[in-house]
């Protein structure tokens, strides 16, 4: 079946987002509205809220987190929408990325001009025991939790199954971690934006300011394979192979193609957009790929008719180490067993050709699961108008892409961005 | 700001149902199995489920309830659909009537052809008490439940303030109920599908077979004010003002209606859509009326360009009598203050030429949250192929309205459909 195309094209003329991270004192809805005025900002032309025809916010489980569900209308109450339609949307951590796409389908579909897309969530209220178990239902509730199954162990399964076919080694996976703390070490909004060896330099200076052994590693590896400061969270994957656990918020402003002009001169067209289901871990055929995103990756490549040469950056959704190697390979920027040695031979680095996460990716810029996609999508926004400041990448990002995972793999979100002119 | 229209017409094929009531052994996916092979069988001239490109599917909070989130991708699975993309909905009770506009939305968008909409939720799993608090998060979790509101109490709010406005008296109330009541004895998937005479009378008989006194009543008034059999949940609302706790799936086949031919000789056209959202209770101007729901009835209105007089059956959002009376005011079928007038006066019953919920409406025929809206459609799709049996209506049902609400209108989605030809 070939892939349509939209009715008509659709532009992204705004992108903005809170800092991710913990904070205590913010509900979801101060969040959402520190990105939208970030995004409002980032309107050239500048946008009169009351233009804005329809919300959709992507959040994974408010409901769980904090105790409130129905957020789409509370969302639009705070930033003073009402009573524009506002609506949620719910798929695990790919929320906010298939947000996106119901976004992109609405303006296509004629009946909004100028749409609101948003990604939500508010992690930290709970203790992480409760957060882990709250993230567990993204997966099968009768058939994987009682199993005992939760989030790490899914892809300390999909990890193993990995080094095994292909034979990657920890090490390959930590590498992951140390360029994506390397390019979140260049953004302010990120919530671990340390490098690694920032990060050895201030374990140290802790431990000698509270007279505690000061602890030496003879390099970052050691670093990582020190139990106490890289604790073993499901074997393969230890503490500095997850992302973490965050509160934040990203917005984007959508508009029919024909307006984007008065918005903004330099609009960011969405050329592909691609989404998949696929069934939960337990019943999957492999565990080194994952379906649903090799094929929403294929649907948002036959939409925009370019191919993975074609990219000149990615934001992957590396909620662990391992996953951002399966989403390389999935994405066909390399063969399948590949993407740890494309990794290991930086050609995935900021500097490369076609870098992937210059965000810092979810492991450091943190992973609010709900916002992660939107979230995505602001970075992509950022670097294709030379906005992304100290991490702006050297080369001309004309063609660039998202890909937003939810719980693991049963369902992916694939977006294609071209630079236009308005 | 003008309604536009969709860019191409959307017509509904095919609409089954689970029963509704409470199924300790089925799961959610069990219920929507149940209701997808209803609504297959629906479909005059078959239906090859290969040839259904989404899924969208309203739900409240299976997460809360069942302790599993991201539903849609299983319930695709659940029918055979992976790697179909697979999106789920959540605007509290209005899940599946705003499932249903986003399947609308996608059809015109021409990005598909052929859309599955569900609505699924699964409540009774908890103790009664953890229900209500589980509902209560599609309140204001921060300025509303921490004062002690559930959903009965802000219902009984709006309808304390209703009957000292407008003069109404609780008897008013429970002519909804009896009129719902009757109808839902017509419906073999309601969950309370008696009349209120037959349950006094099972009352009776469940006491002498247990040697108890049988209580007597003089009147279905009087069965109403025992608080015995009628106990005061939260004043004026008394058990038989309230929808019950609800177990079900409904889901409709969407398809675009150049095309509709291929699946029936009879589609049922979509010609309006309306979705508004509302601030949260607290924060109103109004308790005696529904701005979100006056909006989208507006906005539905003039999409379909038909008059509230054109409508010949609806079916709106009852959870609680007081609910039904502003509906029917909302969507300007009575003034402000006369809905109770004209529902004592026989003016919203099955006979009439514009009856209200024949289905039995959520009273009667359940409310199992999520998918209450799509149950609402089901209805009006039997009614106006004519199959809806002994509860079918005699007049000819050329143009219905469904009205489905979230929260305590935090949410609305209107639909109008007409009959057509393929």
């Amino acid at each position: 079946m070939a892939q349509r195309k939209l009715g008509r094209g659709v532009a992204i003329v705004g992108a903005g987002m809170s800092p991710f991270g913990t904070f205590a004192r913010m509900a979801t809805r101060d969040l959402f509205v520190e990105a939208f005025l970030d995004m409002r900002g980032s309107v050239d032309k500048g946008l009169d809220p009351d233009d804005i025809e329809a919300l959709y916010v992507g959040n994974y489980s408010s409901d769980l987190f904090e105790g409130q569900g129905h957020t789409a209308p509370l969302m639009a109450d705070w930033v003073g929408l009402t009573p524009r339609p506002a609506t949620r949307i719910e798929d695990a951590c790919a929320s906010s990325g298939v947000a996106l796409r119901e976004g992109i389908i609405a303006v296509a579909s004629g009946l909004y001009d100028v749409v609101l897309v948003g990604g939500i969530e508010k992690m930290s209220n709970l203790p992480t025991g409760e957060v882990t178990d709250a993230l567990a239902t993204a997966g099968d509730a009768l058939y994987e939790i009682p199993a005992g199954f939760t989030f790490p162990g899914f892809y300390a399964a999909m990890a193993t199954a990995y080094m095994h076919r292909y034979g990657a080694q920890s090490e390959h996976l930590i590498q992951v971690t140390q360029k994506n703390h390397e390019n979140g070490a260049l953004n302010p909004k990120a919530q671990f934006g340390q490098r690694i060896a920032d990060i050895m330099e201030g374990k140290k200076e802790r431990a000698a300011a509270k007279g505690r052994p000061v602890p030496e590693w003879e390099s970052e590896m050691a670093f990582f394979h020190d139990d106490r400061a890289n604790p073993m969270i499901a074997a393969p994957l230890r503490l500095f192979d997850c992302s973490p656990i965050s509160d934040g918020a990203a917005v984007l402003l959508l508009v029919s193609e024909e307006i984007a002009g008065q918005f903004t001169d330099e609009p960011i067209r969405v050329i592909g957009s691609g989404q998949a289901s696929g069934r939960a871990l337990h019943d999957r055929d492999t565990l080194t790929s994952i379906p649903a995103a090799q094929r929403a990756g294929q649907m948002a490549y036959e939409m925009a008719d370019v191919t993975p040469d074609d990219i000149k950056l990615a934001e992957v959704h590396d909620c662990f180490t391992i996953a951002e190697l399966i989403a390389i390979e999935d994405l066909g920027f390399f063969a399948p067993g590949d993407g740890y040695k494309a990794t290991e031979d930086g050609m995935t680095a900021r500097t490369a050709p076609r870098p992937v996460n210059t965000s810092g990716g979810l492991k450091s810029k943190g992973h609010p699961v709900g916002a992660s996609g939107a979230g995505q999508t602001v970075e992509v926004f950022k670097q294709m108008r030379g906005l992304a400041g100290e991490r702006q990448v050297a080369h001309d990002v004309d063609v660039a892409l998202t890909h937003n995972v939810g719980g693991t793999g049963q369902t992916c979100a694939v977006h294609i961005y071209e630079r236009g002119q308005a």
